[in-house]
């Protein structure tokens, strides 16, 4: 086995963000990160989503109809999906679909801006997964290979209250232990998955938590720090070990 | 103190359903419960919202807007949210958003069908769950009391694979556990809070799952005798101790 060391071109980031807030920290956050990607890369790989402002429409009964149908087929390539439509609902459904798993295999670096909405993701982010999860479509049908594995997955939260590790709400946070199984379940690799949380966000709105201000500054020049950190980490290089 | 037994005339039932699927075993399941409670009760204190085919719109920034604003003047009654609406996207969303929580506080039982979608609850109900979960509207703004604590909340289930207690996926359920702890967080009493769920319902479906269509069988009629049950006992007259 030889060793060589192969620089790509132009390595690609999806952002996405979910917040409906127009204050958002979650979006600050990720805009540090995607400042930092487009001035070591450019522009050329960036692609932005914003899930509130463009929201990926939910998921109806055709789309369900078509998943279940090609499910029933094992695994097989997208490109043998429209041969299984019976009807215009399901080709409407498909072609909103394919396009958005298409930028997924696409992106070197999955970049995700994610507010705790009632103790998880909000309901923009789920339209997104709900859409995107197409039965099979991020596994190799050939040799059963994860798609995915080496896509780095970066997800910055911002959580109006505390939900670290040790706080008192920790056990109530489905968004970190969720966001965690969902990818690892579509096959992203352990390493790859990076998650940056600012915590308290919302201590100079709620009464209650107004006692938290400082610890609340301290979470997010924290996470600012940790977020740079990242960026500055994913955007060397890739090494390819052929 | 002393103590009397009121029977409420018209006991009221609001039924949600998640599920995009033509074909839902949850939606079959609610039915079974709406049938049983309409048999005993009558239509008047019916209400039915199918959350897939009539969505509930997603929160915007003028929601976030309103209520931040609303956080902090800590907890207020319903009535004084008008008077902090600053624009008319901020009205457009209050007019939204306070029916639903109307609704909820009127039901004396909450119902929901819920598939599992990617581990965890259908955009379609985190998209109703995000505009209800209006900051202090569950609460009473003069005692602090918790206003749907007598609420009874039946949630129906139904899950492609399996993640029952004791099944190697079990760990990866995150549909019970959240909505548990969503509804615990909103006030409702533990014991009021009941869980059904048909496992292995894509069975038939998904080849992998070929060996397990008997234990879904099984599952699904055991969940049809909990609803049904359920249905029956939650359907007796109230009982109120005052």
């Amino acid at each position: 086995m030889s060793e060589s060391l192969v620089q790509r071109p132009a390595p690609s980031l999806l952002h996405l963000d979910a917040s409906a807030d127009a204050n958002s920290v979650s979006k600050r956050l990720t805009t540090v990160f995607a400042d930092s990607w487009r001035n070591a890369h450019g522009a050329a790989g960036y692609r932005h989503r914003d899930l509130s402002a463009d929201p990926v429409p939910l998921v109806g009964p055709a789309y369900v109809a078509l998943g279940t149908r090609v499910e029933r087929h094992g695994v097989i390539p997208a490109s043998r999906v429209a041969a299984l439509i019976e009807d215009p609902a399901e080709e409407r459904e498909w072609v909103l679909t394919r396009s958005l798993i298409a930028e997924v295999l696409d992106a070197d670096v999955l970049l995700l801006g994610v507010p705790m909405y009632n103790l998880s993701v909000p309901a923009t982010l789920k339209a997104w997964i709900d859409r995107v999860t197409f039965p099979g479509m991020f596994i190799d049908p050939d040799t059963g290979d994860h798609l995915l594995r080496d896509t780095r997955v970066v997800v910055v939260m911002a959580r109006g209250g505390g939900y670290g590790p040790g706080a008192p709400r920790a056990g109530l946070d489905f968004q970190t232990p969720y966001l965690r199984a969902y990818f690892l379940g579509l096959g992203v690799a352990e390493e790859n998955l990076h998650f940056v949380a600012a915590e308290l966000t919302r201590a100079g709105d709620i009464p209650a938590l107004a006692g938290f201000q400082e610890m609340a500054a301290e979470s997010l020049t924290a996470a600012r720090e940790a977020v740079t950190a990242l960026a500055a980490r994913l955007a060397e290089p890739s090494v390819v070990t052929s």
